[in-house]
C-alpha cells in the first residue's frame, strides 16, 4: 500500500487510528484535528491539570528538586541502621575543623540541622544519613583546600550535586561532611563555532540548556531530574537519559574536566578540543566514577546545535513485539531524524494518571512509545515521520497515536514519560533497578517479576529508553519491607546476568547496588578497579561505602 | 537571491562555477553534467591513471599495506642511531625463548631476517628497530600466556597491528619481541538489531566493514589506511579519521573490550551494551593507551546503519577564512546529514597530481573542501546540498565544485584526499605533524611555517579534518636533516600550546612526541599517567620507549 500524504506543520494534536485506515480518512484524521479550536481546550484542562497534579502541593514537579518540593516528609529510617553497614573509623567533625572551613569560606559552612536535613536524605527518600556539616565552596581552589584538609584529618567527604541520584549515591551513609558544589554555578565559556561550553561543575542542567538555546544550541544531555541536577554530578555518575540515542554518550561529549583529587591536587584536563590523543585519557576515569576518585569541578562538552524541527510522537502499541517492531522501522524511515525511542507500560500510565492526574492522550493499550524526531528541515523531518506513521498503522504495530510539533504539547507528551519516577514516588516505597539487557528480552524481565511477586507488590511497572536498551524495571510497596526485598534482590541481577546485561545501566552503583557489581564485571576488572581507588584515594575519605565492594570483602 | 533548482539523484561529475550564476544557468550546468557521455570518457581515463599511478608498480596503493606495497625499499637508519635513546636492561631472547613461544604457538614464530624486515619499519620509513623475533598468536589465551612468559623474564614486547602509525609507535626501538594481532581476525559476532559488532582485535578495518554492509551497517570510522589497519590498533591508538565528524569518537562507540595486562592476566570487559555504569570504565585507559597499558586482543563496537544515500561535494574555495564560512554554513544548512569536512591546500593537490598521477576536477584554487553528506532520503539530502550549494556560490563562499553520489565517483574524489599521506611519502622524508587547533588558527600555523622554513623543505601543506578542528601538517625534504628538524621543532609544539591546542589529535605520541607530551597536558596529568604505567606494568615491558616520558625525565 502506497499511501501519500502531504504532511506539515502540526499545530495541535493529532489522533489517527489503524482501524480506520485509508488514504482519505488518514489525511482528513491529520488535518482535522489542526484546527486550534479543538486544541485550545485541552491545553487549558492540561494546564489546569497540571496545577494540581502535586501531592505537596508545589507546581514545580517536573524538576526533580527535594530541597524545593519535598515529596513527602514523613522521617526516612537511617540507612546505618536499615543496613548492615559500619562506620569507617574516619575522624569525627571538631570545633577546630569547623573553623577551619568558616575561616576558608565564610558564611559557606552550615551546620544547623534542619537546613542540613535535605541533604542527608536522598530524593527517594530510601536512604538518610546523619552529616552534621555541609560546605558549599564557590571556588576549584576552595575545594582542593578542604580536601587537602580533610586527607590529612582522615575526615570522610561525600560530594553533591543537585542530590537526584537513585541509588543513595548522593547522602552521606554516616556522619561524611557534604561538600555541595551547589554555589560552583559559573558558565565559564561558550564557544558558537564549536559548541563548546565550560562551565564550573555546579551549574543546573536545564540552566545551561536554557541558556545554550538562545545561542541555537542545547545540552547533548536531557533528563528528568533536569531542573535539579548539576552537570558536574551529570559527569560524575555518566548520566544517560533520553539524547542519548542521538548525541551519545557523555564519554564522547565530555571534552575535558577538572578534578580534585582526595589528597587536595587539582588536576586541570579542561581542554576544549573535539581530538586530543596525547596520553591516556585520565577524564574518563572521573566519569562514572561517582564522586569515589575525585571531585569533578569544572566540564567542557559538546553541545549540538538547536534543532530547527522537532516532533514527537506518542503511539499505543497491542504488544512488546510490536514496540519492538516499530523500532526497529523506525531506524530504518526516520534514520539520523531518530532523537528519542522511549517506552513505558499501561501500569506507569496509570500510576501518573492516578498519582499525578496526567490525561493518557490516546486509547488504553497495553504500551506506549514516545518517538522524538530531530531535525534541520521541518517539511523533510515530517514527510519522513508521516510515511513511518502510514507505515506502522497499516502494518497494525501500532493501535492509536498523537503527534505534536508545538513546543507546549511536545512537553506535555513528554511528561507522560518523565514524571512516572515522580508518580512512582507517590505509590510507596520503590524498589529501583535499572537494567540494560539485550532489547528482545528487555520486558521479559518485568513479566516474571509481576508474577513472582503477585501481591506482595502493589506495582511492577517497566519503562524506559528502549533504543538503548536500558529499561527501567521499579516496584512499589506500602512500605520498606525485608522480605519483599530479598524476593527482589539478587534474583533481578541474576536474571541480568543471565543474558549479559547491566545491572546498572545508567544510575550507578552508588550506596545501594556496589555489593553487587559482580553480575556485570568480572573478578579482574573488579580488582583493577579497587586498585585505581587505593592509588588515587589511599585513605578512602572521597565518598566512602558507594561504589567499590572493599577490598576484604 | 531565493534561486530554486531541483537536484535530483546526481550520477556524474558535475560542474559548476559561480561566476556565471544565474538560475538558469545553474539548473543547466547541473543538468547537463547529468548525462552518461560526458562521464564514461573520463571515468576510463581516470581508473587507467589509478593503475598508472605507484611508484613502485603495485596497484592497491589506496590501502597503506606496507608489507605488500612498501613505497621504496633505501634502507631506513636505526632508530637507537638516529636518536638518543638507551636501551633499558629487558632481557634478550634466549632459544630457550623461542623453544617456548614454538612449543606455545607452532608455525606463529618468524625469526627469519628478511621475513622480519617490514615489521621493523615503520609505514613512512623514518623510524626502524630490529627484532629477532614477530609472534602471531592466534587466541587471548596465546597472548595472555606469551606475555606472562615475557613479564617473568623481563622481556620486552611491541604490540603490532597493521603498522600504519605515523608517529613510530608500532614498531620497536631497539630488539622488542614484535606480537602481531595479524591472525586474530575472526568476527566473533554482529547483532542486527543493535548493530554492535564483536570481533578479534586483528580484523582489518575495510574487511570490517564489507562485512557489515552486505547487512546494511558500516564501521563508525574510516581511514585512508583501512586496507590495512586493525581494529585493535585503531582502538589501542584511538584513531580518529573520517567519521569522526557524524558517529563521535572510539571513546564513545567501544563498547566494551577484552585486553591482556603486563603479567599476562585476562581482562574480559567485552561487554555489547550500550549503557553499563557499573563501576569505573577500565576500557577507556586502554583506548588511547598505544599498547603500554595492555594489549587490546578482541573489541565490542556500535556501528551505525549504511546511509540509504551519500553525496560528496568537491569545491575550491579562494581563502582559508571563506573554508571556515563554507564550515559554518554547511553546519546549519546540511544539518544532521553531514557526515564529513576535509579540507587541503593546493599544495597538497599538486602533490597528488605529480607524484599519483590524479587530477583536479575542478579549477585551481588556493583551498579545497570535500564534504559527504549521509541520510536515509536521497531526495531530501540532495534539496539540502542543493539549497546549501546555491548559496555559497551566490555568496562567493566557492568559487568552483563538482558533486558525485555514485560510488565510483565518490572514490575518485575521495582519493585526491586520502592519498596525501601517500603522495607525501613519494616527495620525500617527511616531517610529519598532527594538531588540534581553534579552526580559526588552523592554518595560520602551516603559513607561519612556510615563511619560517623558506627553502629549507620541499613541501610545506596541509589538509585535515577542519570539522573536528584538526590539521595534519607536514613538511618535507630530501632527506631527514637534524637542523630542519630543529627548525620546526619544539616551534610547532610552542605555536600549538599558545593557542591551548593539542600537539596530537588522533596520531597518539608514539616514539616520536612522547617528549613533548608536557605542551598539551599537565605536570599532574603526566605523573598520574606514569602511575598507572607503574601500576599496571610495574615492569615496563609493554610497548616501551613510547607515549610517556619516563619518571626520572
Amino acid at each position: 500500500m502506497a499511501a501519500s500524504i502531504v504532511v506539515r506543520r502540526y499545530q495541535g494534536w493529532h489522533h489517527w487510528t489503524p482501524l480506520k485506515l485509508q488514504t482519505g480518512y488518514l489525511r482528513e484524521a491529520f488535518n482535522i484535528q489542526m484546527g486550534s479550536a479543538a486544541m485550545y481546550p485541552l491545553k487549558k484542562k492540561e494546564t489546569k491539570l497540571l496545577r494540581r497534579q502535586l501531592p505537596c502541593g508545589n507546581s514545580h514537579v517536573t524538576k526533580r528538586t527535594l530541597h524545593a518540593t519535598p515529596l513527602c516528609f514523613q522521617e526516612v529510617m537511617l540507612t546505618s541502621e536499615r543496613y548492615e553497614v559500619q562506620r569507617l573509623p574516619f575522624a569525627h567533625v571538631s570545633d577546630r575543623d569547623l573553623s577551619f572551613f568558616e575561616c576558608l569560606m565564610p558564611g559557606g559552612v552550615i551546620t544547623d540541622e534542619d537546613e542540613l536535613k535535605p541533604f542527608n536524605v536522598d530524593w527517594l527518600k530510601t536512604v538518610r544519613g546523619y552529616s552534621k556539616v555541609l560546605l558549599k565552596p564557590r571556588t576549584t581552589v576552595e575545594v582542593s583546600e578542604v580536601l587537602r584538609y580533610c586527607n590529612e584529618r582522615n575526615l570522610a567527604v561525600n560530594p553533591q550535586g543537585g542530590n537526584t541520584g537513585l541509588v543513595g549515591g548522593s547522602v552521606p551513609v554516616f556522619d561524611e561532611i557534604i561538600l555541595s558544589t551547589a554555589l560552583m554555578n559559573k558558565i565559564i565559556s561558550f564557544d558558537s563555532v564549536s559548541g563548546i561550553l565550560v562551565c564550573q561543575a555546579g551549574c543546573i542542567l536545564e540552566n545551561l540548556n536554557h541558556y545554550l538555546e538562545q545561542q541555537d544550541f542545547i545540552m547533548p544531555l536531557d533528563l528528568a531530574a533536569k531542573g535539579s541536577c548539576h552537570i558536574g554530578g551529570n559527569v560524575a555518575t555518566n548520566a544517560g537519559g533520553l539524547r542519548l540515542l542521538r548525541y551519545g554518550s557523555l564519554r564522547g561529549t565530555v571534552l575535558g574536566l577538572e578534578a580534585v583529587l582526595a589528597d587536595g591536587s587539582i588536576l586541570n584536563c579542561l581542554a576544549s578540543l573535539r581530538k586530543d590523543n596525547t596520553g591516556y585519557d585520565l577524564k574518563q576515569l572521573f566519569i562514572g566514577s561517582e564522586g569515589t576518585l575525585g571531585i569533578v569541578t569544572a566540564v567542557s562538552i559538546l553541545c549540538p546545535q538547536k534543532p530547527k524541527a522537532v516532533n514527537l510522537a506518542f503511539l499505543g502499541c497491542p504488544s512488546f513485539s510490536q514496540v519492538l517492531r516499530t523500532f526497529t522501522t523506525c531506524k530504518g524511515m526516520l534514520g539520523e531524524i531518530l532523537s528519542a525511542y522511549e517506552f513505558m507500560d499501561n501500569e506507569c500510565m496509570e500510576l501518573v494518571k492516578r498519582h499525578l492526574k496526567l490525561v493518557n492522550p490516546v486509547a488504553e493499550s497495553p504500551f506506549y512509545v514516545l518517538i522524538e524526531t530531530s531535525g534541520s528541515n521541518s517539511a523533510h523531518d515530517e514527510e519522513k515521520l508521516s510515511n513511518f506513521l502510514e507505515h506502522v498503522m497499516a502494518t497494525n504495530l501500532v493501535a492509536d497515536g498523537t503527534l505534536a510539533s508545538e513546543d507546549k504539547k511536545i512537553k506535555m507528551l513528554w511528561a507522560l514519560r518523565e514524571r512516572i519516577t515522580e508518580a512512582l514516588a507517590c505509590d510507596g516505597y520503590i524498589y529501583k533497578y535499572d537494567i540494560s539487557l539485550p532489547v528482545d528480552k528487555l520486558y521479559d524481565l518485568v513479566t516474571d517479576l509481576r508474577a513472582r511477586l503477585g501481591r506482595s507488590a502493589r506495582s511492577v511497572v517497566g519503562y524506559g529508553h528502549l533504543g538503548d536498551g536500558n529499561l527501567h524495571l521499579n516496584i512499589t510497596a506500602e512500605s520498606y519491607s525485608h522480605s519483599l526485598q530479598e524476593a527482589i534482590e539478587p534474583y533481578v541481577y541474576e536474571w541480568t546476568s543471565q543474558y549479559c546485561g547491566s545491572i546498572s545501566a545508567e544510575h550507578g552503583l552508588g550506596f545501594k547496588k556496589k555489593h553487587y557489581i559482580h553480575y556485570s564485571k568480572p573478578r579482574e576488572a573488579i580488582l583493577l578497579m579497587q586498585q585505581f581507588k587505593a592509588m588515587l584515594d589511599p585513605k578512602g575519605i572521597l565518598n566512602p561505602y558507594k561504589t567499590l565492594p572493599v577490598k576484604a570483602e
